[in-house]
């Protein structure tokens, strides 16, 4: 049994900007040289969050409507008014979506089905370059 | 350490079908003979999710009603606009309930609680037979 | 590769009291020889969730007032109606939020961000005693 750990890094625009990043994710997994196990894939931010999707133009579009019903990014938040920033709403949906993600693989392949995608939302209001930690555990 | 690998086959009616996983889960971890680490619980499918619950018909109404109001099923979703599909809100809520668990067992035990039962929710508007990967990571 | 498990004991106020467990979790880490792999995180109850946030009154705040407007604790739910209990909202939470979070660590450190903490979440209606397991596995 070995550990791998990758950094990912991904550029985003932010404000629920949805990023595929299943090949990169796969292409981490196939550089190990591990057959079977699992990759965590976690992101050390508080207004970023993974799991996946159908990644298609409307599944996306239908998500992004529905954060932004849920979790309305215009009303006041304390986390605002104490800091002065405006991601008050960034921060919950963050932590309600969750900063990690952990997927088997078998003989070096991502189990994922057909039409399932990893993906990581950036709920922050502004572009980002955002570090994602892929590790890998397996033989 | 060992990485052992399941398939588990669930036959679900959807429409927010809840089932209770937790035996299929422990007989696995059993099987592997393992007596310490992880197992991760991976539904391979867009429409599908995995968490804990008190599994008891009140907790299971309550959830579906739940699901039902925050992300109906009968409005526009523009996935349904783009494939004629009727599912659109089946991946909305699979991929905030999320395709992932893991769980901890020591002694060849899951650490569940006694209130605490492992669920797979079937999102999908039709019945369907569902993949459930269960991978086992110990010693 | 190395499997320790530890168990954690949380005092808490119910009703969405949000406790910051980092430290607890990162000593954890440290106190088991490991230098690098995953902790997981598992909360082994049904009215208990886990996750991460930036732990400052201001977002903590924000999530208490959204878990309250989203699934309000006084309506009918099936779960009091059946039992007596006044929780049906806690149930709720829990399975909505995960029982479960998978973090890795490099060199014996947490990969957390520096304004992400991890949280466990209580949301029964009286105070308890918690247990969470962590488990590491890892070399």
């Amino acid at each position: 049994m070995t550990v791998v750990t990758r950094d990912l890094h991904v550029e985003t625009q932010g404000n629920n900007h949805v990023v595929d990043i299943t090949e990169a994710v796969q292409a981490a997994v196939a550089q190990s040289g591990l057959h079977h196990g699992i990759v965590t894939v976690f992101v050390p931010h508080s207004t970023c969050g993974v799991s996946t999707i159908e990644y298609e133009p409307g599944c996306v579009k239908d998500l992004q409507r529905l954060v932004e019903e849920w979790i309305p990014s215009h009303r006041d938040y304390a986390h605002n008014l104490r800091w002065g920033d405006g991601n008050g709403h960034s921060h919950l949906r963050a932590t309600l979506l969750g900063p990690s993600l952990t997927v088997p693989f078998v003989d070096g392949r991502l189990t994922l089905g057909t039409w399932q995608q990893i993906i990581l939302v950036d709920f922050d209001i502004r572009p980002r370059r955002r570090r994602v930690v892929l590790q890998m555990l397996g033989e």
